[in-house]
């Protein structure tokens, strides 16, 4: 499987994937999930994904591919709106899944994926989507400022106590980090390195952008706080009265 | 949906489950999935149930019916062993399934279900075990002393950084309860209240039994600690070095 988290706050924009892909649990190997559009002064797209690892790099592999051939017509590179990229990728991913799926009787395999697009393009403020299976997507909004896609329930209960939208990004980075350690703890599918990435608004460029392995000391750090933190905190509440 | 979790520790049987059933979003109730077979000084048995209600409804009556019925051969109340329960309950819930799903064009409706049975039977040890929706079951042991079933991946990561075999009961109990606030916190078909069952070992009577509600003043006092705790554990992680 896949955790993918991000968060679009007033300061701006946070995204976290992890790298591991397994097919059963043989078929286990480490590929990036995510993927940069950017121009730097004129756009930066971050896009995230999980599920099928076929269906997830031909997407990418066809925007690029159709950006590289035809650069003066509608692609990823000059959508002149986060909305319309979302539609593009949409679009895109329902063309791959039409083709890989198709005429062919499937079994139990599932070529389904989700994407989660983030960024901003001059023009228009920062934006967050999470792209469907089906194509169709939703945007993020201050009231529900962050999307996950894939193993997402273990790391859900830190995010939902800790960020609203007032949330700084780095801070933000923080709480991504400690929700990705709870996954990985829980759950054999998601594994380092975890990519981050970090976007201050109305910059057009990468704030920070970052990969965390094993032997990030950071990361060490935190998640030895955090589990140290964790079980005295659980000590310290009062016992049962009853 | 629903959360259920039990525990086999060193000293002692935990147990806990949610109350909230739910089809759809419009239909919504409370239930107990909590359900005890007891005869004080000879046997406890405790059955936690998740998945369709028609099915682990019919399970538990049929099981009580039964033993009503004929009270002197092969029931719920006079199996020798845990394992022959585990065993008894499986095949129940196989014929419940049968009926239910067998002969009719089922669309997308799952009849499956999922059972957790914990307690103890004069001349054997306490045990724990995890009933699938398929009737075949598996056996908790000192390496993983718990089971879940369920909306279980919430609530799962403070479990596994608390809990060992040697955590006391009464602690574990306070570990269930907030793996159950976290639960309630991020997912709306986990609803109080709570059916918390304590059994020390040995005793072959329930060690205490408390039901939780919204206005329970305890539960209300660890949530509130626990999400200052977090909090406050989150704010004193040192910050991104990058």
């Amino acid at each position: 499987m896949t955790y993918c988290v991000a968060m679009n706050l007033q300061d701006g924009l946070l995204f976290a994937s992890d790298s591991r892909t397994n097919a059963g649990v043989d078929h286990v190997a480490t590929f990036r999930k995510m993927q940069l559009f950017d121009k730097p002064g004129e756009r930066l797209l971050v896009l995230l994904s999980a599920g099928n690892l076929a269906t997830t790099q031909s997407v990418v592999s066809l925007l690029r591919q159709r950006a590289a051939h035809d650069p003066d017509n509608h692609n990823i590179f000059t959508v002149r709106s986060m909305y319309d990229a979302a539609e593009l990728i949409g679009e895109t991913l329902k063309q791959v899944v039409q083709r890989d799926a198709g005429g062919q009787s499937q079994g139990s395999v599932d070529f389904g994926c989700s994407f989660i697009l983030g960024g901003q393009i001059a023009g228009e403020a920062p934006r967050l989507f999470n792209i469907y299976p089906q194509g169709n997507f939703i945007e993020a909004t201050p009231d529900t400022p962050y999307f996950q896609i894939g193993e997402s329930k273990y790391g859900k209960p830190i995010i939902d106590r800790v960020i609203s939208y007032q949330t700084p990004v780095n801070e933000a980075a923080k709480c991504a980090l400690i929700s990705f350690d709870s996954t990985i703890k829980s759950n054999l599918s998601v594994g380092l390195p975890i990519d981050l990435l970090l976007y201050r608004h109305d910059t057009l460029a990468i704030g920070l952008q970052q990969r965390i392995g094993e032997q990030d000391e950071y990361f060490q750090t935190i998640r030895k706080a955090w589990g140290e933190a964790l079980r005295q905190s659980f000590a310290a509440l009062p016992p049962l009265p009853w």
